[in-house]
């Protein structure tokens, strides 16, 4: 069990719903364990330690297994989301999958530096802007920049008002050869144990307009601002 | 007037709403007139010749002005559309832009190539599948290929239904090393002269759905699945 990772759902293939990948078919991995408590999180299931009995601890094979059975033993994306997913020991699993010639993409908060970063196909850096509530530790996020010793790297940032899009900016200046995604908050995330809770989607489209116009107002023109697919087109609903 | 560009409308910056550049901010410059009527056209008031009057003959440097304007003179991604934006003469405009820092990108069918997409940041090929009721020319969307001489280039194909699918595949295997990108086709075009039609939107998702559940069954991992996040968010307005 040493190096076993705790994984609390494997799923798909369906499509990335945000950022840089969004659009392509990808399995997801989701660990369990977080070293943050972001004030929006849409993935408590996977966070909150009351829900630690659902992870379950995976040798690296079984989890390889499991992506090459949803995928029908073709070679998929796959995404290694969380919690905090950096906090698992992900390198053996990575280089197992990419001998089969399946791809990883990586998304962390940037808390945590490691050194399989670079083994990655994209590692996808996603500080916590204010509204999370989240204090964000900038070396580190520069260490995480680093780890990834040209893999490519870019940054995805939840913006819920102003305040977050200033940091976004912030963030911007800091690690100037990133691409930036931007996306709205959902301030309807889902409750861990309420799968079927409804989101209030006019109003994340109304945050979505409102950063479109926030960004093109400020000549912003490097950023992209990308809505979540996949609550747009299936709710909260998991496993999608 | 012998170089002059026949313009339906320029406007932006709005963000790119769908294919390859989803989410980026951009102004649009929409040529008037086009070689082919799809079935389901959702730009008819640049295609029909019954709005022909309302396409502007511009100078190059006129069409430049209004850019620069629009953008308050920051270089930004300029979306050159249609109609069929490749029976203007766009070569000078591209190089004019270019210069000032201005990129381009130009979204066309393929059936008619031109030396200057070479000088493109991105060619946007975007071949017409059985439900638009118009035929393909096979051997002209491998000169328009050929024409953009290592300017990247992808596909963009609108899906419908099977057959739409089947043909997409087609083209991609037609095209190995192009970039796929497939959206689902809108049923609820705006008529021409109604801004405010309305837009089947739960039945554009409920294809969205469709078009992700066959490519991922179908194991097709690398085409990537987009709706138009414009109509999701704006409807059928025009000038967003």
């Amino acid at each position: 069990m040493n190096d076993s990772i705790r994984v609390a759902e494997i799923f798909g293939p369906t499509i990335q719903g945000e950022g840089a990948l969004i659009g392509l078919p990808t399995v997801f991995v989701r660990t369990g364990g977080c070293d943050y408590r972001c004030s929006w999180c849409d993935s408590l299931h996977a966070v909150d330690a009351a829900y630690r009995d659902t992870w379950k601890p995976m040798a690296v094979t079984d989890v390889m297994a499991e992506i090459e059975r949803l995928s029908g033993g073709r070679p998929v994306m796959v995404t290694l989301s969380g919690g905090n997913p950096a906090i698992q020991p992900l390198g053996p699993l990575i280089r197992l999958g990419r001998e089969k010639g399946y791809r990883f993409a990586l998304e962390t908060q940037g808390s945590v530096a490691r050194g399989w970063f670079a083994d990655l196909d994209m590692l996808v850096l996603s500080p916590k802007p204010p509204s999370s509530g989240m204090e964000m530790d900038w070396a580190m996020l520069g260490q995480c920049a680093e780890a990834a010793d040209g893999a490519q790297t870019v940054l995805k940032i939840v913006v819920f008002d102003e305040a977050d899009y200033r940091f976004a900016r912030e963030v911007a200046e800091f690690l100037p050869l990133l691409a930036v995604y931007l996306q709205p908050g959902n301030h309807t995330p889902p409750p861990p144990d309420d799968d079927s809770a409804g989101v209030d989607q006019a109003g994340i489209d109304a945050r979505m307009r409102w950063l479109v116009e926030r960004v093109t107002a400020d000549g912003w023109f490097e950023a992209r601002v990308l809505p979540q697919l996949h609550v747009m087109l299936w709710g909260n609903r998991r496993g999608v």
